[in-house]
C-alpha cells in the first residue's frame, strides 16, 4: 500500500529519489568528516579553518535535512542512518587524530571538488525527471562551489 | 599555474565568466548610480524615490557580490575596479546635478530595462554552459523585474 | 496605451500571464480554505493541525504576492478580487461547519495535490516563455509538495 | 450534539455571531481587494500608496482571524470560503486592470467608510448580547477609523 | 491612614476590589492547576497539550499581575498568598498524580468554564462601579473564551 | 468645505472631540513635565525616580499621538502646538530648578491624580456620543491610575 | 503498571523525589509571596524593590518548572496544586495588606535565608542517590544564595 | 548651597547654559510644531510627509533629552516646562488647523533652517567656553541640516 | 611529540577520553537516527512527533561538539567519523523505510533510555578522573532523561 | 536658481563642498577596490582577510553616504558617478587577476595610509570654514586610522 | 624599525600618545574600582547604585579600549598591564570591605571629577597635535560629565 | 557586627573565600593581560588572534563578576582593587611593548595553564567546604580548558 502518494510517475520517481538518496549521504558524510577536521585540526590557521569548517557542517546539514525532506514528499523514504552512511560514503576524507591545518584545507577542498563532480551528474540525470528536485540541486551545487573556492583560495600556493 | 581550480571545462568556463563579468559591471554600475540619484534627487516625491532607490542600490551590492565569487569559484578573477566600471559599463544613467524625481524614475526604469535586455540573453548563454550560474542570473532578473515595474508603475502617465 | 513596458514579447507574455493569473486564484483560494480548516476544525489531533494550517496559510499568502507581483512586472494586471476567486476556484476544499480533524488533513492533502497537479503543467508551459517564471513556479512546487508529504504522512493509515 | 460549548445563551449567541459573521466577511473581502490594489496601482504616488495598502491588508487579514476566532469561541463555526466571501461582500471595490494612485485612494477611503458604518451598527447590536464581542467590534472600528482618516487626508483636496 | 489613595469613591471602590480580589485567586489557581497538567500529562497527545497548557499558564500569570495592580492601584491591597488561594479557589481542577491526556483536556475545558461564568458576573457588577476595571474583566474573559474554545475543540467527539 | 469626513453626526462629533483635545493637553503638559522632573530631581532617589518618569513620559507621548490622530479620524484638526498647551494646561506641576526627589514623587502623584479625574468625566461624557472613544480614553484611564499608585506607594509614608 | 520508566532504582528514586517535591513546594510558594510582596510594597524605595521582586519571582518560577520535570523524569509525578502548597509551604512570609518596604527586604532574605538552609540538606541527601539532581540543586541554591545577598545588602544596617 | 557641582568655572558656565537653554526651547518648540503638523497635513503627499515628520520629532526629542542633561551636567537646572517654551519659542510654526502638505513642507524648511542658524551662532559661542558642549551642538547642527536639506528638496520647485 | 598539553595526569586523562570518546559516538549516533525518524515517520502525530525529533537531534549535536572538543582539551583527539560510528555505535535503532509514529515514540525512548544508562556509569567513572567531565556528563544525563520522560509520557498507554 | 539653500555663505560653501567631494570619490573608489581584493585575495590568511576587507568597505560605503547627503545639505550636489570615481581617483589601488593575502595587506595600508593624509589636509582646510564638516572629516580619520593600524600590524614584519 | 607606521609627525606623536596613555589608566582603573563598589556596597539604596555603576564600568571598559586601539593607531604601543594601572593609577578610590552606599555614592562622584578635571587639561593638549584624538576625548568627558551628574544629584544634600 | 550573613559556619566560610579571592585576581589579571595582548599583538596573525583575545576577555570578566558576588553571597567583601591585583597577581603574562603574534600565542596559553593548574586545586579543596562554589569552579576550569586548548592548537608546532 502506497504511504505517501508522489507527484512523480514511474519511472522518473527512482531516478529522482536515486539522486536525493547519493546526495542525502554526500551531505550527511560531509558534515561529519567537516566537524572531524573541526575538532582535531591544529596549526598556526586553527582558528580561521576551525571557524571556516563550521560553515561547512552548517550547510551540509542544512540540505541534508531539505534532501531527505524532498524525496519523502516524492513518496520514497531517505535512509540516513549510520551504517548507510558508513557504507556509501565514497569521498576523499580525514584520517584520525590530530590534522595539521594545511592537510585539512587540502582535503576538504578536494572533498568538496568530488562531491561537486557527482551534483553535476545529478543535475543532468534529474532535469528530464523533476526539474524541481533539478532547481535543488542547483542550489547545492553553487553554494558547495562557492565553499570549495574559499578553501582553494586558501590553499594556494599548494606548495608553500 | 592554476589558482583555483574550476568545475568546469572550456569554453564553458570561459562562456559563463563572460557572463558573469557584464553582469558584475552593470549591477556595480547600477549601484553607483543608484546612490547618485539617491542624494541628488529633488522634487514632491523626494522622499519616496530617495527611499525606494536604496532599496536598488542594496539589491545591486548584493547581487554583485553573489556574481563575483562565484566568478572566482569558477576559477577565473571578477574585476570590479573604477576603471574598468567607467569603461564598461553602457547603461543609461542619469546626469550629474540636481535631478527632477520624474525625471529620476525615467531614467531608472530605462537603466533596468537596458539590463533586463542583457541579462535576459546571458541566461539563454548560459543555458548549456553552467546551469548553475543560469539559476543565479534568472534570480537576478526576477528581482531587477520587479523593480523596474514599480518604476514603470510610478511613471505612469508619462506624459504628466 | 502600454501602462507597464513587459520584458517579454507576444505571445510568451500571454502565456506566462495565464499560468500566473491562474496560480494566483489557486494560491489565494488556498489561503482562505486554509484558514476555513483552520478556524472550523474539531477532534483530538486539533491544535497539532491548527497551527500546521497557519503554515499552509503563510506560505500560499507570500506565494500570492510574489506571484501577482510576477504578473504586474510582465505588464499584465493580476486579479484577485472576491469574484475572481470564487468563480476561477476548483480545487477540492472543506465543507462548511465543524471539521473533523482527519477530514481535514485528507482533504487538505487533496488540494494541495490537485494545485501540485496543476502547477507542474505550467512548469511545462512556461519552460519557454519565459523561463524566469518557471523558476517562481519550480519554487512554489517544491514546498506545496512539502506540505502535501506532512499531510500525507499525518494521513496514514487512511482507513484508522 | 452541541460541538463546541457555549459562553452565551440564545438568543444572544445568534445575535452575536451574526455581528461576528459579516464583520468576517467585510474584512476577508477589505484584505482581498487592498491586495488587489497593491498590485494594480499606478501613478506617482504608486510606492507610498503601494505600501499604504499593505498595512490595510495587515490589519484585515489579523483582525478577521481574531473574528472567526471568537465566533469558534462562542460555539458557531465561521464562514471565510470564497463562495460566501464572493456572494456576501458589498462594499464598494476598485474594478479590474491597472488603477490610478488617485482613484485607489478614493475607492478604499470609501469602503473603509461604508465598513465602519456596519461596524457601528454592529457595535450597538451586541452591546446587550455580548459586551466581549462589543469589545472587540470597538477595537476594529478605531483601528479602520484611523486607517480611513489616512486615506481621507491623502484625499484632499478631491477636485485636484 | 489611608495609603494608596483610590480613584473611586465608597461603595465602588469595594464593589470592583472585590471582583478584583476573586479574579486574582481563579486566576492564580488557574496557573496553578495548569502547571500541575503541564507536569503530570500522558498520554499520545502529550507533547500537544503539555506545550498548549504552558499558554494557559503564561496567559493566567500575566493577567494575575495586571488584576492585582489594578486593586492595588484603586487602593487596596490585594492578597495572593498560598492560603488564601488554598482556601479560595473552587474551580475545577485536576486530581494528583498522572493524568491522561483526553482528561486533561475536559478538566481544563470545565475549569476555564467555571472561570469564565464568574468573569461575566464580573463584568455586570462592575460596569457602574468601574468601567476601567470593567473593560480589563472582558479582556480577560475575551482571552479566556479563546482557550476554551481550543479545549472544546480538541475534546470532541466526548464519547471518544 | 469638509477636508476629512467625520463617522459621527453632530452633536456627537463635537462633544467627542473636545474630550480629545483637553486630553491631548493634559498628556502634552504630563510629557513635558515629566521630564521637567527627570532632568531637575536631586535627592537619595534620584536614579530610581529619574528613570520611573520616563516612562510616565513615554506613555503620555504614546497615548497623546493616539488622541490626537483619533481627533483628526472624527474629522476635526487637533491642536498641540506650544502656546496651546500653555494656555490650556491646568494640571499641578513642578516649579523651576532643582527638585528634591520626595517633592518630585509627591506633586507628580497629584498631576497624575488630577489627570484621572478629567479623564473619569470624559469617560461619562463620551459614552453615549462615541463608544470608540470612550474605550480609548477608559485604556488611558487604566495606565495612568496604575502609574499613579506607584508613585502613591512610593510616597508613603507623606509625612517622612 | 510504570507509567514512565526510572533511570534510578529504589530507594534512590524515593529518596530523590521528596527532595524534589519538597524543593518545588519551596519554590512555588516562594514565587507565591515574592509576587505578593511585589503588590503591596509601600515606602520610598518601592520602585526598586517592586522590580527586585520580580527577579526572585521569575527564578523561582524556572526552577520550579524544571524540578517539577525532573520529577517526572524519575518516573514520579509531582504536586504542585494549592491545596498542596498551602499545607507544605513552611518558610517565613509577609503577612496580607500593605508592606513597608524595609519589612519586605528584611522578611524575603529571611524567606531566601531558610529555602537555602533546606536546599543544602538536601544537596547532602542527594549526593549519593543522584548526582544529576545534586548538581540541579546546587544551582538553584547557587541562585538564591545570590540573590538573599542582595536582599541582605539593601538590609543593612538593620537598625536603621 | 551648589547642587550639582560644575566641572566649568565662571563665566563660562552660564555662557554654556544659556546656548544650552536656548537651544533646549527650540528643540522641544520643533517636537511640538512637528506633531502637530504630523496631525493636521493633508493633500496627496500626506503619508510621505506624515512619516517624516516623526524622523523630525523623534531627533527633536532624543536632543532634547541630551542638551537638558548636559545643562543638569554643568550645575544648572534647564528649563523646558510648558509656559517656558510658550514665552521663548520663536522659530517659524504651522497655523492651526488642517495644514496642506505643500505648506508644511515650506515651513518646517524654514523652522529647520532658523534653528540652524540660531545653533551655528551657539558653536562660535561655546567654542571657548565650553568645546564638550560645542561638540554637541555640532552633532545637532549636522543632523538638523540634513534634515532640512530633505524637506528643501521636497520643497523644490517652489513656485510648483 | 605532544600536540595538546594535558590538564591531566595519565591514567585519569585515559579513563575520561574513554568516557567522552563513548559518549561522542552515542551522540553523534542519536543525532543521526533521529534524523532518520524525523523524515520517515508517519501517523496521526507525525507533526507533534516530527517537531519533537528536531529538538532531540538538536540537543544531541550540540553535546557531540561539546564532549568532542572536550577530548581535545584533555590532549587526546575524538572520533566521530562516519565508519567509527557505524562500527562502535550500538543503541537501539529505528529500521529503515517508513515508521510509525507509536514506533517511533517506543524506539527513542528506548535509544534515550539506553544512552542514559551508559551515561550513568560514565558519572562514575569520571568521578576520580576529572570532576570537570563528570559535571559535563551530568549535565547531558540531565538533558536526555528530561527528552526521555517525554517519550515515556507520549507513549502511555503501551498497549493501546 | 538656487535649488537647495546653503547654511553656508560663500566662498565657504564651495572650500567645504570641495573637501567633501574628493572624500567622496576617495570612499566611494575605496569601497570599489577593498571588494575588488575581497574576491580576488589567495592565500593562506585568505579567510581572514576577506573579511576584514568586508569591514573596510562597509565603513567607506557607510560614510561615502554620509559625505555625499552633507554636500547635498550644504546646497552643492555630489558626484559619485562611475566615470567620475574612475577619473579622480588616485589612491594606491590591487591590480587586476588574483591577489596573494601579503600583497592586499601591503596595498591596503597603502590605501588607507594616503586616504589619512588626504583627509588630514582637509580637516585643516574646513576649520574656518565649517566645523560641522570638519567634525565629520575628524570621525572618518579616526575610523580610517584605526582600520590601517590593523592592516599594519598584520603586515609585519614586512620583509616576512 | 618601525612597526606601525604613524600618522602624526613627532613631537604631536608623543604628546598625543602621552594623553591617551594617561587616559588608558583612569579608564582601567575606574572600570576595576567600579567593579570593586559594584560587589562590596551594602544599604537601603544598594540595588539602585549597584546598577549604576555597572553602567560606570560598562562605560569605563568600551572607552578603554578604544583610547589603546588609538595609540596603536598612532604607531606606539599602549600599556595596560596590572603593575602599570597599580603604579599610575592615582584617582581617589573605595578603601576595601564592605562599603556604605552613601559613600560609595560620595566617592564615585570625587573619582568621576578627578578624572573629568585631567580630561580637560589633555583635550587642551591635543588640540593642536591632533584633532582627531581630541575628539575622543571630548567625548570621553562629555559621557564622564552626564555620570558625574547623576551621582552628584544622587549625592543631595550630602549632610543628610 | 555582621553585615551580609552567611549560609556557610566557619572554617568552611573562609576556606571557601580564600579560593574565590584567589580566583578572583586570576581572572582579573586574566582580563587585564588579555587586552593587553590584543591591543599589541603584530605579525600575520593579527586579526584572528585580536579577535580570539576578546573571547578570553569576555569570559574572564564574566566569571570574575560572578565569583566576586559569590564572595560577597558567602559573606565575605571580594577585593579587586588595582593594588590588589598588581600584587597578586602571579601567572605568566607579556611583557610590554609590541607582541609578535606567535608569542601571543603561546604565553596566553602558558597563562591558561598556570589558571588551570591553580583551579584543579581549589577545585579539591572546596569539595568538602562548598560543592556549590565547587561546581563554579568546575564550571570556569572547563571554559578555560576549551580555550587553553584553542591556544594549544594554534601554537602547533611550536618549532615553526
Amino acid at each position: 500500500m502506497t504511504v505517501v502518494k508522489s507527484p512523480l510517475p514511474e519511472p522518473a520517481r527512482q531516478v529522482t529519489f536515486d539522486a536525493l538518496q547519493t546526495t542525502l549521504v554526500d551531505l550527511l558524510g560531509l558534515s561529519l568528516i567537516g566537524k572531524q577536521a573541526h575538532w582535531n585540526i591544529v596549526g598556526p590557521r586553527f582558528r580561521s579553518i576551525h571557524l571556516q569548517l563550521d560553515e561547512v557542517v552548517s550547510t551540509a546539514r542544512s540540505y541534508a535535512d531539505t534532501v531527505a525532506e524532498r524525496a519523502a514528499a516524492l513518496g520514497l523514504p531517505p535512509d540516513g542512518r549510520p551504517e548507510t552512511i558508513a557504507s556509501a560514503f565514497t569521498l576523499p576524507s580525514p584520517k584520525d587524530g590530530w590534522l595539521r591545518d594545511e592537510d585539512v584545507v587540502q582535503v576538504i577542498a578536494e572533498t568538496l571538488g568530488a562531491a561537486i563532480a557527482r551534483l553535476r551528474e545529478r543535475i543532468t540525470t534529474t532535469a528530464e525527471a523533476d526539474p524541481v528536485t533539478q532547481d535543488l540541486l542547483i542550489g547545492i551545487t553553487a553554494e558547495l562551489e562557492k565553499q570549495r573556492w574559499m578553501f582553494e583560495a586558501e590553499n594556494w600556493p599548494r606548495e608553500h
